[in-house]
């Protein structure tokens, strides 16, 4: 599947958080430990938020992450006090920049470790219910640009928990009517450029790993010897699909069925159920 | 937008017909002179029939194909008695291989230069008009490959210049409803390996530039001194965005509003024109 | 050839120099009309300093910068007060990154638009002429990384215009050994992150076009309306190989065998000559 | 490092040898069994003979072999006798196309799978060793492809065994000036069209893994239910750098310091060591 990473606090080198810890998103891209994939080369995604921007800028490509220098680059020069990162292992779907994680709408980013069951089966379906005023949006083949897609339809700029419910509610719902047993596989990370919502969830409650980072005041005090934590906000946070060094008391996992919402103010778990979508029939009369 | 090549007759190497010429579609990828575009640089595709498979050999690159070294392997290696070759133009979706011409479909490629008028505004309608049997294999986002399984859907296989009729009534009767005056601008090449299939037809009635070969026995009449044309059979053809040189009684313009085909035993210049789709209303409840 | 642009002064959104202007080197990268291609679609370019490093960022890629994405996203995203683009057609060599330009040592970066004449005869001699402490640093193939590479040997960075001329003096000189008569055409733009060092020569004394632009306040009394001039420093400075624009009093020519240098305190124009080679006899003995 | 594949014998659809079998080359791109590297990512190449042309047809690509379309839709059109496939996992290089693997001069092709040690510190002098006349050859920046062209230096169209001698003697004297202790590590694979030349050396006696298969009608008749078997020519061989699956008595070690030479008629097996070239005194004035 894929692996990502999502940072928010104090403004960082991209470097210090992608490149230099041991078990780095860049490893993870060839040599992943808990994921289905040890390999991650299909694509890449960096999305990071700037002064200079309303929208956040995005960096992806079609190789692999740990040959392309300018992801290097990009990591050497550029301090974000939000970021976005992903590494592909496709499921299928092409492998082409549209198809890269992070996607991105206005101000919102939304990266995916999963799948969408039987998508060939199930995505006309799903892409009738996404909104047509957004429709000309989607540019890629890919479940998750869809799922986006669906949240987006489903309010995510009111209300993120309450969108990705539905979004999730409709693909479980819209599976289930193709004949699949377990049709939706996520771990999510979205942001409006301020909060991080963090979901893990799977049908089949087998869902793919999710990590938070501990409070960084309580983790300097475990390891005050660590450069890096001497110089960040207490409240700055990492989540990621694999812990990136093996820190005692540093990686935290999300919980199946729940929901992590980091940001100014805020570090919350909440539970995350999918909203049942019954109202959906499957008579393309009455979609 | 594009230029694109169709070739059909004795096995040729494909150098001979994409390189060689003194205005071959490699130098039309830079200097065009009868596009839209003088620069088709947004990525190319060849297909060709060989005597191993059924379904036809595709090459396609993001890249421009007058720097590709790929292509000049094969160009210099490959022998085929039908080829199609395209060079793209971006109207605005993404330069990804999945968007490069020809598409295929089992033994079928089809490839297109022009353009859906205001595609984005049609898109979600037409992509709804897809027989849902064959939606999972769109694969890009073009205009090109949603016109192509159109046709698929209004029975290609069985009568290309019905379907092409059909898909071209449906593309003008979405464009009018969504307000648009010239919903299409098309030449196509469509074949199934052993004819060729080219239409010519815009709603303005102002088409691209298409043009076809005069019979090899004519034209080697007319050229003795050309080597290539010693060695091909009377029925050899092609078909061509722009002319490949200046020689004199070889290339003969397509008619707007009409349909070439060529193939064994076959030379034939048919009136075109789309079958209205008044069926079409535009409500969700009778697509 | 090439196409370049180097910009000095007020920290400035790339994205108002490299896509906004008429005539932008995005523009310029289908319909160059100044130089000997239209186009320059063999990859690109762009190298910026930032406040996170000594060295400037580099991103380079394979493919037309008119299509590019990633250059769009970071000229939205990125500001700086001294960068260089450049866009490039191939006189031979590999379409690679490595090939692309600028050139980046330490600090130094360095970007080229000309040839040198011939250069798979002469390439062996002048490599053997690069400093063996510095060799390992050559990761392309072109003309214009050995030019960097000999004008560093040479002592660039102590002296920049006497670097280039000995460099210069050497490429006419090994040219002429091999029988070349016209051994260098160029058009050079070197900085160390404060300055910029533009030179302008060919050994037939027809050079490539090149400009720069006039002190930012004559300008703006010019351009009172121009939006973008209202913000800039006197000492803000292009130098271009075309104008971006037609505005009147803007763009002026750097005459042939001359160095153009501005920066801080500092917008020189001195006459540029090579320091003849006769050193060097072609004998392996003595290099 | 990287994996490669030679095959010679009856013509065969590439497809049956580079994709079907159990542990593939394709599959070695992501896990690989017995290299260095488990993901070979870095770029991949093939060259096949044909009928239609002296020199072989190169496909090479910069993005991994596994999702590289083009690579299947050759290997599913293209029958050869003789072919050479190559995936590469970059020992610090550039990914870019001119230093994938195989290398053409002329008919012959090459391809390596190891690496100069502190390739660095040698490379300049190597190259120096490279006769003028070829030196306008070399496209890349690999260690590999400087092997190349020694080799051609030392002879290698007139005898091949005596040629890589010389170049290993070669590289070790000019490893061991620089103060390497182990400079050469190879298994090479090296073809005019006809015969292939494999060597497996390495100057400290730990060379990368290298198998032959044995003579096809061998192995038909232990797997008498293996159809690719029953119709290839008892000639028929593969050199591999990991077994393609685990047939009982397929698979035949290359030992350290030989060499295995197959073709029509041929099928030895001969020791190997490198010519000592003492004669390199590291002195400029007489290289």
């Amino acid at each position: 599947m894929c692996r990502w990473l999502a940072y928010s606090g104090t403004p960082v080198l991209l470097d210090t958080i992608l490149y230099k810890p041991t078990h780095s998103l860049i490893d993870q891209s060839r040599f992943a430990k808990l994921g289905v994939e040890t390999t991650n080369g299909d694509g890449f995604g960096i999305g990071w938020y700037t002064k200079e921007a309303e929208t956040p800028a995005l960096l992806r490509d079609i190789g692999p992450a740990w040959n392309n220098r300018n992801l290097q680059e990009l990591a050497n020069h550029v301090r974000s006090p939000l970021f976005f990162a992903h590494i592909r292992a496709s499921t299928g779907t092409a492998v082409q920049q549209s198809n890269c994680h992070p996607f991105r709408y206005g101000r919102w980013m939304f990266m995916h470790n999963g799948a969408i069951a039987a998508f060939h089966l199930v995505r006309r379906d799903l892409l009738l219910l996404v909104d047509p005023a957004l429709f000309a949006g989607i540019e890629g083949t890919t479940d998750s640009e869809v799922m986006f897609y669906l949240a987006l339809t489903f309010g995510l700029e009111q209300d993120p928990p309450a969108a990705v419910a539905r979004m999730a509610g409709v693909v479980e719902r819209v599976g289930r009517k193709h004949g699949v047993e377990f049709p939706l596989q996520m771990t999510l990370a979205i942001t409006e450029g301020e909060h991080v919502w963090a979901f893990r969830y799977s049908s089949e409650r087998a869902s793919r790993s999710l990590f938070y980072s501990s409070r960084a005041d309580d983790v300097r005090r475990l390891h005050p010897d660590v450069a890096f934590l001497r110089d960040i906000s207490p409240e700055t946070r990492l989540i990621v699909s694999e812990p990136l060094d093996d820190l005692p008391g540093v990686w935290n996992e999300v919980p199946e069925d729940s929901c992590k919402i980091v940001g100014p103010g805020v570090a919350e778990l909440r539970p995350f159920a999918p909203e049942p979508a019954d109202w959906w029939t499957g008579d393309p009369v009455n979609p």
